[in-house]
């Protein structure tokens, strides 16, 4: 068997920051990642990729986004504080450049800076990702600061979906991966994926 | 282009329980799913799926649990409530029918009724998976009650983590797909991966 790497409390306390930071964040596993439009009072608009999204709830649809400390400026955060919006947009393979390169400091729109598409649904204060097929829009709810780190816990009410008919199964099912939606792993990996299966509600009947 | 199905919000607070819990399971992208390993105060051990995990931050190293709420059992909750310890450990293609079935309601341990191995570390009082290449351990800081929907938020911040020497890069990034990593979608569908690359850290320079 493969020879173990151990990390354990005092050396864990003790790594480089950017060597600690690439670890921690390749724990946790695979990670959603997504494109979160927004625009402040003065119409200007933002998009950057989150992968620090949770599923909170389903009734009603809760969705949870992390923010870091409030000592970078969060212009996402930020506005969905000033409009009440916040659009999520998948990210494919056919625009993955231009979406991880809006995590980047820049003047001005990351749509037009990046080369991403801006277009509006009624009603919604919020930019969608045209290139995107899988959208959705939810307005804020609460904030839940987190004393340990300084981080901040956003609940998203997710007020419309927005997907191709064609990935939408007879029992609500989304086939995400037909839509060519990624995953990340660490700060920095994009991985497509391969369906393996959908397994049956786990009953104890079920064991072979 | 293809059509969109679109599900505004009328229509999404009259959907089919269970057609709109598999719908915003997916919404949220790839999810990651580890089973956490814990044990009661009398010494039987729990083992089941999670996939409403999140990074928080990485110094110190904490990752959020979300449980749902406390109507429904939460052996695993009041496990590391009771012990102050819970493992992580990372699902593999090889052990997927195990792991999947150890969300079912089981009368004793889930190690042993899904055909799984537990083993100890010394100075941690919760059992890790064998078959799990990435393993990592934690202990609870505290909880966030969510009041929109009775979930709670748990803070575990990670003690130690043991890995394959060979997905350990030079700057800490975990291989986890060599190491056989899955993702999963919606509630029941589990993926392999293939990485399409890591993108350097993005700055406006970047651009082509």
């Amino acid at each position: 068997m493969d020879k173990v790497r151990a990390f354990e409390a005092e050396e864990l306390l003790s790594l480089d920051t950017r060597y600690r930071a690439n670890l921690i964040n390749s724990l946790i596993g695979f990670k959603p990642v997504q494109l979160l439009g927004t625009k402040n009072l003065a119409g200007e608009t933002n998009v950057a990729p989150f992968s620090q999204i949770v599923h909170l709830g389903a009734n009603p649809a809760l969705v949870g986004v992390v923010f870091r400390p409030e000592t970078v400026a969060r212009h996402t955060l930020e506005n969905i504080r000033s409009t009440g919006w916040v659009t999520f947009n998948h990210i494919r393979k056919d625009f993955l450049n231009e979406a991880h390169l809006s995590s980047a400091k820049w003047e001005g729109s990351e749509f037009e800076s990046c080369g991403l598409t801006e277009f509006y649904r009624e009603g919604i204060e919020a930019p969608f990702v045209a290139e995107a097929l899988v959208q959705s829009a939810g307005t804020p709810l609460s904030e839940y600061p987190i004393e340990e780190n300084g981080t901040l816990l956003l609940v998203v009410r997710i007020e419309g979906i927005w997907v191709p008919e064609s990935i939408v199964g007879d029992d609500g099912y989304l086939s995400i991966e037909k839509a060519g939606t990624l995953c990340s792993s660490g700060l920095d990996g994009y991985h497509s994926t391969s369906l393996l299966e959908r397994l049956p509600y786990a009953r104890p009947t079920l064991k072979k």
